[in-house]
């Protein structure tokens, strides 16, 4: 059983995602200014989003570089990211419409933790199946250390989204912009595999 | 003719229901409690969905694993597996909005024994095809005895719709269930082959 | 330049196109047997272009068979058939609430045309580039021959729509009907390379 | 790393993409041909951005064709041209509803400059890669040259919004144009490699 098709669907999946979500800003009727402003905090909402189901994407496709095979627990532990990943487009609509309202973005951090935890999940499990080689392991490894901190500052903002629901999204695209610092180590590795 | 493009189109055709059935989830204009509590049978349907789709695809992995090659008799065998599955984000909406009512879950129901008898279906054409190895064929064989059994369950669950619409959920869910017990004599088979 | 992205990317039209077609059957907020019947014609509507759209994937799938490499022409031909393909969808949506209308039904064969067209011209445009090697002409032969008696048929749909608009469907299953009739001929050639 | 999945998954983005703009076509209710001529504008609007689309797949296609290995960077700047396309379903839908208003116009012309500048940084960040073979470096650049040319076009158009939004399209048009005069050179390079 190999990893193709769990890439194939997961592509599949990942990019429904980040395309439908668009269909959640509602084309205005009108052409004017206001029309188009109203909008904007669904637009901000939006590219928020799509920041953080990209780093997802990148971050499934660096870890199951690390895989050679998969087996029915893995299949299984990819929907455990997979699902609250497909409910990212409802909740980032529901945030977009109320941007400062407190339960929508506490709904919203709680979907960003929940993907966070089954990220680490679905870590945990191929962890488990990988040879002790040093390389793959010290990917995994860091790659596990940014999925704990990331999901620590969703905590947070879960907590923050009780008092000041909008500052929620700074402390998301703070976490989503330390995935965007190179990990020289991870390159390193993946550039002498090649 | 190789299995490739009807897996990718398969896996295409699984990953589109799957990430749609969520736009079936309204997003609600206010951001209170009300709104999203009336969201919640909506969103039981779909975990449900989801978790029926998802073994679907599981099993359809685990199923063209076994194959070779295909003919143009599997490629129209597969659609009777993917039409009735196309169907479920309407099916799932519909009783999201009337979950304990007759009409919608015995909809539903149907649905799911018709896309039950679809994966009968193909896993007969499948076999039809295989050589006479006997590994390929236990996990066949394992496979077809859970779609049967499946199949059954989703037949109850069409009468108890008349009586207890809501329960059927559960029935469904104690099918998906039994889906999760790891098979050790597929996974030993299928370790053995890598 | 190889043709596996052409085919992925294809089928991901494919796979969308038969998934979102579903999203015109809107889900009725009742839970009626009234409202389930209003959605007959939409469901009838949906299975023959679900059927329709099926039989143009099964023939890419043999066409792109017989292709070694694919060229810019190539490319752009394929889109002469995806297009038409893309509105499927939306005349679909439009006979189904006005089933026995004259304009939605011209509308809806007009475009099953240009798709019958447009898989004419890509199957010139891949025969062009094809070796004189027999068998694969023999496919390609057999294919063109029944997407001109396609065409053929989709235009008397044309002129049988300003009389009986509903008669359409009946003509166009009939049509889809000969494409189940399995060729002999093309499965023994494709049988043999494998 | 290969590039095998960013592949795959830009192949499904553009699939989703092109596929759903026809979801801004709101299928009419009534059958009368004043309801089929005001969707007019909106099918316009699908045509040209169908076609904006099926340039940068196409383009996106020969682009890759030339790298081996892809880094973190590379999958990173592919979401610099993937994010602006998937705005283009929104854009389109405003334009399609008001295709002679100044305000939908310069967003839509915005868009398009957007993913024409995303393309031109992916090209830069896919070259910087690049081995100084001829062959490769003569596509990527004669690639850069059309992008360069369509992004200044797209600036022209903004301007040319505030005055004549509808002529636009005929800017937009002429640009598409361009792109499928076949290069001469890049066919040979590219037939050659096979």
């Amino acid at each position: 059983m190999n990893k193709t098709r769990l890439e194939a669907f997961s592509d599949g999946i990942f990019a429904v995602i980040i395309t439908i979500m668009v269909l959640e800003m509602k084309v205005p009727h009108e052409a004017t200014l206001e029309a188009f402003m109203q909008l904007l905090p669904v637009f901000i909402s939006y590219v928020v989003s799509f920041v953080v189901i990209g780093i997802y994407w990148v971050n499934h496709h660096h870890l199951f570089h690390t895989v050679k095979h998969v087996n029915t627990k893995i299949l299984w532990a990819n929907f455990v990211v997979l699902f609250p990943l497909t409910l990212v487009p409802f909740t980032t609509g529901w945030i977009g419409e109320n941007y400062n309202e407190q339960l929508p973005m506490t709904i919203y951090c709680i979907n960003l933790l929940a993907t966070g935890i089954g990220a680490g999940i679905l870590q945990k499990v191929l962890m488990a199946g990988l040879p002790s080689d040093d390389a793959i392991r010290l990917i995994a490894k860091r790659n596990l250390k940014k999925v704990v901190f990331s999901s620590v500052i969703y905590l947070v903002s879960i907590a923050t989204s009780f008092f000041y629901p909008a500052f929620c999204l700074v402390l998301i695209a703070i976490v989503a912009a330390t995935w965007f610092i190179p990990d020289k180590e991870i390159e390193r590795v993946l550039a002498e595999e090649n």
